[in-house]
């Protein structure tokens, strides 16, 4: 079986490093890369070949993991010379897996932890998915539903929660260390709320204080993604943001 | 040494079974109590005077264990007959302390944990705490400040959080449901946020949703109370609960 990757990046390299057969090739190619690019191609157990064209031609899945705002442009440019599954992990929206799912076979694919670890998860949604049953031996799969799509709403509905919880932590916070009682606020959580709550939660906070605007860059594609329901505290998270 | 009680409730007969020693004398008075609570004091280890009066009069330390609402009266009432420590445990307000400091020599207490429990947290704020340290032979202690109301600000701090953390989980569990996602919204997150995750949510959603006049009274009480302080998230927790 061969699996091509459109992109050689930090997901593409981890996949190789995880997906350890003597029956699997994996293919990509050089072309117009990035010398940094290519040498991790090069220290990849991976065939390069001269052009993505060929790795899409020759590929039973290609996988797509470049980056979110060429998701769909790869997906048009070399889907149809794709004849086996198309497998999107870049970072997408929903609507755009649907516009996706246009041009190729379609599976959707969020990671769940860290790619670098020793066991990330990966959350998969689209038709003929029981092709993509072996990956179980490597990583861990869990199979959400036929449509496409689903695995990116969840990746949002994921981010939707904590990054509310993170809007929460910082506003609490903040008004306990103008009271003077930020230690005690920490010390009194953490009887209910578990031993490493503290820990955690300054974690959080300064992980969103110190990518705010993306953060509240996401909040905003969620506004705009889920805009049928009632998102008083997203809004509200994405205006305490925004400050 | 005398510890009275003024109000016999669930608090008041726990502390008795709780602070077991032959040194400390209990009191408390029938003096306008119902059947029940005199009920519950006979089965207490506690001498029973006719008035309350009596009871602050000879106490070394006075607790106030009644209800929010008759906190203020009952400090002004016998609090001038008290002639040690002045302890109020009802759930009241930090103006309300303030209020109540004019009248007695005044320790806030916040109890975390379930009284009725093995090991409920006494947090304490006030003047002469030092001459509290014996209770930690038999519950654990823990002293924030000099300040009285310092013990009932940290425990509005906990609710903002406690109750805004419950109103995001509302939202995001409605939309994941929305979507038919919601059982995978729980497994999503119970990858980072800990196995009982889903128990521990759906407790707090549905314990919320139960009793959501009362939530949303108390965080207007919080708004109300920090009205100078960013309450974005508090503002929209009511809102969502408000509805």
């Amino acid at each position: 079986m061969k699996i091509g990757f459109i992109g050689f990046g930090k997901v593409a390299r981890n996949l190789v490093r995880l997906i350890n057969s003597e029956n699997i090739t994996f293919l990509t190619s050089a072309q117009n890369r990035s010398e940094n690019t290519i040498k991790n191609m090069e220290e990849s157990d991976v065939e390069i070949l001269d052009t993505f064209k060929e790795v899409a031609t020759l590929s039973d899945i290609l996988i797509s993991a470049n980056s979110p705002n060429q998701a769909l442009d790869v997906a048009v440019k070399y889907g149809k010379y794709s004849k086996g599954i198309y497998m999107d992990l870049n970072n997408i929206s929903p609507k755009e897996t649907l516009e996706i799912n246009k041009h190729v076979n379609f599976v959707d694919g969020a990671i769940i932890g860290k790619i670098d670890s020793a066991n990330p998860i990966l959350y998969l949604s689209g038709k003929n998915l029981e092709s993509l049953d072996f990956l179980n031996d490597f990583l861990e799969i869990r199979k959400i539903s036929e449509n496409p799509g689903d695995a990116s709403k969840l990746k949002l509905l994921r981010s939707m929660y904590t990054k509310s919880l993170s809007a929460v932590l910082i506003e609490s916070s903040e008004v306990a260390k103008n009271l003077n009682l930020e230690e005690e606020f920490f010390d009194i959580l953490s009887l209910t709320e578990g031993e490493d709550f503290k820990k955690s939660a300054l974690s959080r906070i300064n992980n969103t204080k110190n990518s705010k605007k993306r953060k509240a860059e996401e909040l905003e594609q969620i506004i705009d993604y889920f805009e049928n329901q009632d998102l008083t505290m997203v809004k509200a998270s994405f205006k305490k943001l925004n400050r």
